[in-house]
């Protein structure tokens, strides 16, 4: 059994869903595991993790849109204000959406769906600069 | 250390709640595992993973409501409408909950509180196939 | 490769978010695994967990707050009524957060971000016992 970490740095450039299946598989493809256990970890409260349909550009537009509208940016709704009217919406959205994720290894793949991509989802409006932690368990 | 994997086919009809507790709990107890992790990974993004209570059914009647009140299925409100009106708020639904839960195996056994059971959440209308990934780890 | 398994008691006195980083953080510490994954999971369905900034007491409140005010207390809205207008609430609110937690060890400390506290989040309006399972692995 073997263990394998790394740090992906993702910028990010305003609200939106930001896709890096890609890397994340190339890198797991790599450290020569069969079966095992991958998990992502995102340091940050503003910003968060979704696996989603990675065919239809739409379904990420609508997912964000949701998010906008359930969690809305009206700063009478909240006391911590000081850092922006978009920074306690944020911090609400990441706690609806996930912290972390793991995916299993299965025969040297990740066993995700055909339609499921990795996203990295942004909940600031600024740019901001991202890490996501790796982990990778397996033999 | 060791590690096991298997693949749960679930068949859905229609919105709701599907518990399979007992096979996931009945495969877990076959491996000779007695302390370790299991993961369990939906490969889809218009179905996902929950653990709730499981006395009364009438948690899981208003929780599959309280979904589908406040993700409406109102084609004005979305983009991606061409594979009907209940596939975004599927997939938003979905990122409301979990792909992926991980629960630690203690004394032989999933370490469930006494009133959680392991559950499919369907977020379409129609019948479907679902695959849930498990992956089991320990000794 | 080891493993090492506790459970943290926590007892929560109302609604709100319990942050238990330090308890979690000690105990990690005290395992001498310089890589791993910590796993950390809630035994019940009417409380949750959740990793949230722990820089101001406000977002605390006001994810609360949030989340009373999306998932309301109208028994009106629900069939499970038996056990108080507080419970359907807290099991569609614990849906919302998260049951498990996952997080990597990296040089012997847990990767969470400057601001990220681990907390537990109490859905209930009365005092509760609260169990979480800690589950680590790595060498």
């Amino acid at each position: 059994m073997k263990q394998a970490q790394t740090i992906f740095d993702i910028h990010t450039k305003g609200q939106g869903l930001y896709e890096f299946t890609r890397e994340v598989t190339f890198w797991a493809g790599q450290q020569a595991i069969v079966r095992g256990l991958l998990t992502l970890f995102i340091r940050h409260t503003s910003a968060s993790l979704t696996i989603q349909e990675n065919a239809d550009p739409d379904v990420q537009y609508d997912l964000n849109n949701f998010f906008r509208r359930v969690v809305e940016e009206n700063p009478s709704l909240y006391r911590h204000t000081c850092e922006g009217p978009d920074d306690m919406p944020a911090h609400i959205r990441s706690a609806l959406t996930d912290v972390q994720l793991s995916i299993p290894m299965v025969h040297g793949s990740l066993a995700l769906g055909t339609w499921q991509g990795i996203y990295l989802f942004e909940h600031r409006a600024m740019a901001h600069d991202r890490q996501v932690v790796a982990h990778l368990l397996g033999e």
